[in-house]
């Protein structure tokens, strides 16, 4: 992996064009040193996000700003203001990405934040409050089947159970990576906060939009008003019994699954009749497989295994329809013979951002000279566990097609300047 | 792998006991030479299968019975008989096992003719006819997606297609397994038959009951009237859009685990509807997955594989159900904006059982006190191949508890050696 860092001319000339070159030849950088197939992949607390980490703390060290890693091996990259004993801003996003995922979604954040402090440095601007921009680890829930890590770890959010969860390859524990990587696992088993909610006076995330919305009104920079949260199984198991498939009389079958297709689709179609009714729902099962060990084309499938994640702004409809879930479950286990095992469930409550900070962005906007809406997000970020830590939180969404968690993420670096140029006003400004 | 072969005191007394006790020594020999977590493996033109062949062989060597492997590396143990050059007569089954299945699918019929041979040589007695115990290679589909490859070896049956099917776990050709075993592939290839279905008076086999009529009607014994035929596909992938989960709004969405569930979900439900119009009918979707090196729980899915497998004792069933496949299909591809891709579909014939073996059988049932009745076979048997080539053909079936296919499978050795006992009848006295 390459984690040279290009050194850009040192002149205080750092116009718009030049802060646009180094934003490309950073993406280019870090989608080069984690290509994999027609993505890139950036592993949780794996060495994918590490090197991504440690290529950005070169890069701020290049340009004469201090790092370090937190307790839970999160980099911080700070940038001290006018009153380093008043409540500091915090901006960033993570680095690591789905398998063969985008090289955006993330990534985005934090170089925006370290562009935003590379332009103070150059032109010799001190903000008033210490900015920390902070690249932080396992956003993602693919690799662990569990999604803000490194957030969660900073408000003492993390479990011995969260900790003890295994890697999708390899099936070593969460806590083992995090340790290799760097991060104090007693601190972090003790549930002991790595950061006071009072000392930050608010989180900014700059993030890619994940869905089509951005595109369609012509809109590069948009403003978040609220993010889904979700309820998650990792795992559940429909429990059948395997047998000849040509000998077995339907009567006598506990086919696992055509019980699983039969819940599946009972999802699907209750999703399907509550967002006629105006709810705001997504249902997702992204991972689906028969027992690998014996499955077989002329095989009765004795077991089938799934995830399911529930997104939704509202935590009324996320626990409505997960009642509804547990009860076509047992629904279908009656009527079919089989049992569905469920594995421990996880919460990421919905969040609402800070209607000052909402404000406040949208005539940042304003004064760079651009048209942006209020906008929902659709997914969710780690924006949302500082906001329901008590921090004043906000996001900068910016125009990304195609979605993301696919390789065919594509952002325009010149939508992304728009978002950092709003970022930096934002944080030379607080509303404080 | 234990190959070593128990010698049993070769006295002229070779009464029951003798004989049960020695089907009871192979039984367990060939389940510990094969043993695989909870189940036994004997894997189709691989080590499983050769090595339990060669220690049939090495048991009818020290039986002074002569033996060798055909230009399909199947085994042949022969016993000449008072007309040398008349038809002769084939028993047998075969010997390899699905992942983690049972000791007895297969192996009992070959375990049989090997026995009743024994007691031939032993007791001194001449059959009219030339027999041939043949142990055939590949009956499982579960290893190359295509079941009957021995037999169907034997009368020119298997296309270069055939030969390219590649092996569930390591990719590698059948064609390259079947020379490692020791076939003649370009003969195999070329079409030519091994054998002259002119030159077999009739093929028998004797196999364990795979469903559970036996047990019911408490039967050690019956005989077969006719076998189901399949239809199957190993691998129909249905292709969506990969995206993130949050992002993407419903419309928007081509999830290939939704549309995967909703076709499933058709197919059981038309198989549900045409059994209760009494069609014999069964389908089975044994093995289903998506991306395994993409997919994650907050990623719509943008891919999802599976097999199907249709049977059916009328090939206009098989035929009428496989549009049905396909309609669906397409109308779950247009509602939902996905595609199924569909490999090469494989059809295997149903077949009928030869009327005067039928008879025959059943009065080698009464001759050794046992009431046996006709009953229809629900899997597919070698038995198909041979009587679909032209052999007149039959099969006794040995009640068996818990189906097959799993490591459950629960066959007496007293009621296989009743089954050893209307064979070595039916061999000495064949309706010529």
């Amino acid at each position: 992996m390459n984690t040279r860092v290009h050194h850009f001319p040192q002149t205080t000339e750092f116009d718009r064009k030049a802060r646009h070159a180094m934003a490309s030849k950073i993406f280019d950088d870090l989608r080069e040193m984690s290509i994999d197939g027609p993505g890139v992949s950036r592993a949780t607390y794996g060495p994918g996000e590490t090197t991504a980490m440690k290529y950005c703390a070169d890069m701020a060290q290049s340009e004469g700003l201090s790092s370090y890693y937190d307790d839970a091996a999160n980099l911080v990259i700070e940038f001290p203001g006018k009153e380093p004993h008043e409540p500091v801003l915090i901006c960033g996003s993570h680095l690591d990405s789905v398998p063969q995922g985008g090289n955006f979604d993330g990534a985005a954040g934090v170089v925006a934040g370290l562009i935003a402090l590379i332009r103070m440095k150059r032109e010799g601007v001190v903000p008033p409050r210490t900015i920390r921009v902070m690249a932080l680890r396992g956003e993602e829930s693919a690799w662990f089947g569990q999604c803000y890590l490194g957030s969660g770890a900073l408000f003492g959010n993390l479990t011995k159970d969260d900790l003890e969860r295994t890697h999708r390859s390899t099936g070593r524990s969460l806590e083992s990576y995090m340790a290799e990587a760097g991060a104090k696992t007693d601190t972090i088993l003790a549930g002991d906060k790595l950061i006071d909610a009072s000392s930050v006076a608010a989180y900014i995330e700059l993030h890619i939009e994940q869905g089509p919305v951005m595109v369609a009104r012509d809109m590069p920079v948009a403003v978040v008003t609220g993010l889904r949260g979700n309820i998650r199984h990792q795992k559940i198991v429909c429990q059948g019994d395997a047998g000849h498939a040509g000998a077995v009389p339907r009567w006598l079958r506990h086919d696992a699954v055509f019980a699983t297709a039969d819940l599946l689709h009972r999802f699907d179609s209750h999703w399907a009749a509550l967002q006629e009714r105006g709810m705001d729902l997504v249902v997702t099962t992204g991972m689906l497989t028969t027992n690998a060990d014996d499955h077989a084309m002329s095989r009765i499938p004795g077991e089938c295994q799934f995830c399911l994640e529930i997104r939704s702004q509202s935590i009324d409809t996320l626990e409505a329809f997960y009642q509804l879930v547990r009860t076509e479950a047992d629904s279908v286990a009656r009527e079919r013979g089989v049992q569905f095992e469920f594995d421990e469930r996880s919460l990421a409550s919905p969040a609402v951002m800070d209607d000052r900070w909402i404000k406040h962005l949208l005539e940042c906007c304003e004064k760079n000279g651009l048209e942006a809406e209020p906008i929902p997000s659709g997914a969710g970020h780690d924006a949302a566990v500082f906001a329901n830590a008590g921090v004043p939180s906000a996001m900068i969404f910016v125009r990304n097609e195609n979605g993301s968690h696919n390789p065919n993420e594509s952002m325009e670096v010149e939508d992304f300047m728009y978002g950092v140029d709003v970022l930096h006003t934002a944080l030379l400004e607080p509303p404080l």
